[in-house]
């Protein structure tokens, strides 16, 4: 049995009993029962997630899984693909947008290279390339099967790793020009869901590049057909490594019981994938906010999970994670310290 | 001159010349252009709070305001006054909501008891009781005129001593069991809204006691007939001493511009109060998260302020402010930390 299947098989459902322990002291305290909205659903999720009342998030950790597209050779991405190595560099020398926010959470870093064109210099970099870049998914499938389930299976080793090292809480980004492009193809193949509700301008497409950032999507499933019942099989023919990569962090996250923070819309895509290899990697979940790329919407709707913050960000690379780690490390203290009214002797 | 009038003729319009230096310094950075949402206008905003790109948000302070409602007696609420004094003694004692997620985010506590019912014998508790309770609104007016300059020059006072002892951000917060009721009534003597959009079940009204609660805030304004373009009158009149010491919060913070959130459906009605006795107290106001009580979408909409946080939370205290101040924070540290492209030779 591969990696992925064992992984799999270790994926149990919430602990119904610790949820349940869960409402039942959070209407004990001190406040209108259900008054810290969706606080308090986020402290009784962690609870089946643990299976026990307030367990930690203390030590929290953001996956970044890096790769390059060969069909930005399509035109679909207003920058060149040189940028992500760059964004790779810049993560790991603490200067990207992740970087300046994981410090503030106190959150550590894994940047995962899977398939970046250019080589990371910088030191910190965990080199896991399979390959230099996918091919143009207009002209061919993406990757090899076997690429695909290699990628994958980074995902879980990474996050094993991770969790191994210590993580309470993951949180998920990705580096990728051209990876809104790969996002859309993998949801719209997986899902059917309408293109012009799924695809949106990634990081600043005019109307032209928008309509040809559709044409470029429709294409390449009609020469690829991937078969929607295989995520395997999808990510390869359309996808990227970086979204094969993180499907493989939500499988293991899941096996693992550590709660996991989807940021935006490429992550989301990636967990829509990992939900349909396992509906139970659902219940491990968090989303960080309501993007202003469109396709977000529909992944909150599919996973049936709300966004945490109303920011509007679409930068990706983990930073909404980031931002929420704040948010749920809260309720969870909310559980283990707010006072009863039991305390004030009511 | 009173201290309300020195303290609004101290304040001045944002610093339009600061908030372009922010958007050119947020362009400038290693992402697609404002990719980072509403995360970008935060950065934006506190620029032209503080006249300048990048000031610290370190010291971060919430103002409690704390007082009992005549107006109890008419069965407004489902728990009795009682609680007001007994939740101020569990926040000093770090056992309510908003004492924990401040805690969670390394902010102090101003608590202030400006009219309970109780005497807090906790230590920490900041004594500028003006009586105990107001006057049960449907009888005749909640206060005097005096009084609620009284409790709004508490509020500046306040505001201004926690800005001397160096508190960079400012968040409000509020305890006094009937206060969804006197707000309500605020907001609706105020604007004039539709009161189904602004009156809400509070701390749980079944369906009865939500019919009743319009009811009492109707009798209350037919026979007070608070004047719409007077705040004080109006708070006077149907608000509350902890409206009234709020809306003093955010005309301090607008003269000494510290940027203030609002946390809820009470501290946004004194925010509407603040903002009609000056304009400008706007330009200095975040609001912390949607909340389950209708009237924080109207307040939002009058205020033309958005949530940053998408929660459901209804319980008020300052707890949506806490969990904020960490967002806050990020936009900051993403303006000051984050690198450019030219940092890359781009």
């Amino acid at each position: 049995m591969g990696l992925i299947d064992s992984t799999m098989n270790n994926v149990r459902p919430p602990d119904g009993r610790a949820m349940s322990a869960a409402r039942t002291r959070l209407d004990s305290l001190l406040k209108p029962p259900g008054s810290l909205g969706r606080l308090e659903d986020i402290a009784v999720k962690l609870a089946g997630i643990h299976g026990s009342v307030g367990g930690s998030v203390r030590k929290k950790t953001i996956l970044v899984m890096c790769g390059d597209n060969g069909v930005t050779e399509e035109k679909v991405s207003s920058f060149p693909s040189e940028i992500s190595t760059l964004v790779a560099e810049m993560m790991l020398r603490g200067m990207s947008g992740v970087s300046v926010l994981a410090r503030h959470a106190g959150a550590e870093l894994v940047v995962v290279d899977l398939g970046l064109y250019g080589d990371v210099t910088r030191g910190g970099i965990v080199d896991r390339k399979i390959r230099r870049g996918t091919s143009n998914m207009t002209k061919g499938p993406a990757m090899a099967r076997d690429e695909a389930v290699r990628a994958i299976e980074i995902g879980i080793e990474e996050t094993n790793g991770a969790i191994d090292a210590g993580a309470d809480i993951l949180g998920t980004g990705e580096i990728g020009i051209g990876n809104t492009t790969t996002s859309s193809a993998v949801l719209y193949a997986l899902t059917g869901w309408n293109i012009d509700e799924i695809v949106g301008r990634g990081a600043g497409l005019t109307d032209d590049g928008l309509r040809h950032k559709k044409d470029v999507i429709r294409r390449a499933l009609e020469l690829n057909r991937p078969d929607p019942a295989d995520s395997v099989d999808v990510l390869a023919k359309v996808g990227g490594f970086d979204i094969a990569g993180l499907a493989g962090c939500y499988l293991a996250a899941a096996a693992r019981r550590r709660p996991i923070v989807i940021d935006g819309f490429i992550a989301g895509a990636a967990a829509v994938a990992a939900v349909k290899m396992h509906p139970g990697a659902r219940d491990f979940m968090f989303t960080s906010h309501a993007s202003a790329e469109p396709g977000v919407a529909v992944i909150s709707r599919i996973l049936g999970l709300e966004p945490i913050l109303a920011l509007d960000m679409r930068l990706g690379e983990g930073t909404g994670a980031a931002l929420v780690f704040q948010v749920i490390e809260g309720a969870v203290k909310i559980i283990n310290e707010m006072g009863t009214f039991k305390d004030i002797g009511m």
